[in-house]
């Protein structure tokens, strides 16, 4: 039982060649820009069912959001303070029905509380919504590079808004929708931190470039930690790739630093949504020091 | 969009007064010594069939284990690499099977990745295997205080697997098992975080305090950061509560520190297993600085 921790703590694999590099490549290729398009406001969280004390409440609360339907069990409206009441009265009338009519609705899996809300969607984000790069103040954005368990998207936009990151990237394919799953997991983050949908990730990362973010990939395999590599940065987008492959080489390709979080040999890696929590938090302890 | 991320990351809730107490409380009464009985060496993850890749693969490289069964599909057994297979045959003949043969046994939700495996139990380590108060060598040990998801808790192995911490404690009571969906979530980490089953926390967090652990709560509400608590500590017993509650009154008392994460008054906290990861990363960065 007498682990040494500190010898732990450096990684024992070192076969891949390191990938950093540390100069912009700014540079737009034909390949890059075709099929990019041009980026409309797309809604997010439209017709999907929330459930689930956190993710309703906080959907509630957002001006932002029109409220199409609430359905409430009668122990749940009872149990509820004076204050979520009047709130609920200001926004609309709750429809009092059984366990299992939201069961039917959401699913007898989904953990509902006893609460479920349609609201309507809200207005999406672009890249192009960013401050641009004559704005010195400091923001955290980060890209999600094929995340695809809507369990982890929900739990790395919680981490998100427990951290000030202030938008989450993901391509429009091979991510999840803004499902209730994703809702849930979330607990009330997708009402704080917007949601950015776009068609081509690699487009996007020119696009940070150019608004004068610091592209950092986490990698596994790289040769400097995060803590390194985040030390005196003003505008970071983190970029996180799937749980199984990691970043893909074109997306590692446009990182301007690729970081490693310190884990020991014992394991291959963290689940993807720790991983991030990890680095929203070391990202922002940066950010305090500057 | 201009949110300014360094006013973001004062929490905004200070109504509950400070529980912290940086005086050892060592002293038993009869009620914390009632019910903790003798801890007797309990065994776990036996008769359970793991599956997944990770999970598998790490219980078979695990010496301490015996293996009873080890289903695969011809897929998967053909796409196996010679040194995996190798192994394989050292340790037991597979059964090639079909994939609906595999979701039979341990669930059609379950992400099987065409391979299972039965396992006898590994040995449960007590809390009194673990170095004494003498051992000055730093260590880090965590406590479960009813967290019951089993997705959770293995996703709190695995990030303790990566951090170098030397045990997972949690009560008999209100735990899950170690099930196969815990050690999927853990992605092997069961096979190298030892599991320690008490009947009571209290008596283990007394104990842990004789052995010279520092036993620091993680709690939203408290005043001061972890990492301003961690600094300089070489034994550290970090308790972590149940997602919605968070520490139950009486394990807060236990404990010789409280500590916070700098998390933004936009949600109320982070998920447990992030909660954990970024703790296991703040203590291990403060150990590496000793």
């Amino acid at each position: 039982m007498k682990r040494n921790i500190s010898n732990a703590m450096s990684r024992s694999k070192s076969s891949r060649p390191p990938r950093n590099s540390a100069e912009r490549k700014g540079r737009k290729t034909p390949q890059e820009n075709r099929g990019a398009g041009n980026p409309s406001k797309k809604s997010s969280g439209g017709d999907i069912w929330f459930y689930g004390d956190h993710a309703v409440f906080a959907c509630l609360a957002n001006e932002k959001r029109r409220l199409k339907r609430l359905l409430m069990t009668k122990a749940k409206f009872t149990e509820l303070d004076d204050e979520t009441k009047g709130m609920i009265e200001e926004r609309l009338a709750p429809e009092i029905v059984s366990r299992e009519a939201i069961d039917a609705l959401v699913g007898e899996q989904a953990v509902h509380q006893g609460v479920a809300l349609l609201p309507s969607p809200l207005p999406e984000m672009a890249i192009e919504d960013l401050p641009g790069a004559d704005d010195p103040a400091p923001l955290v954005v980060a890209l999600l590079d094929q995340v695809t368990d809507p369990h982890n998207v929900g739990a790395i936009l919680r981490s998100a808004a427990a951290f000030g990151v202030a938008g989450l990237i993901m391509p429009d394919r091979h991510s999840p929708q803004a499902t209730g799953v994703l809702a849930k997991s979330a607990s009330g983050a997708l009402e704080t931190v917007p949601l950015i949908r776009v068609s081509n990730l690699s487009r996007a990362l020119d696009q940070l470039a150019e608004k004068g973010f610091w592209r950092i990939g986490l990698d596994g395999y790289a040769d400097q930690d995060l803590e390194t590599i985040a030390k005196g940065q003003r505008k970071v987008a983190l970029v996180l790739g799937s749980e199984g492959k990691g970043l893909r080489a074109l997306t590692a390709q446009k990182c301007d630093f690729l970081a490693r979080l310190p884990i020991s040999g014992q394991i291959e890696s963290l689940n993807v949504s720790n991983a991030a929590a990890i680095a929203f938090y070391e990202i922002s302890r940066q950010l305090k020091s500057l």
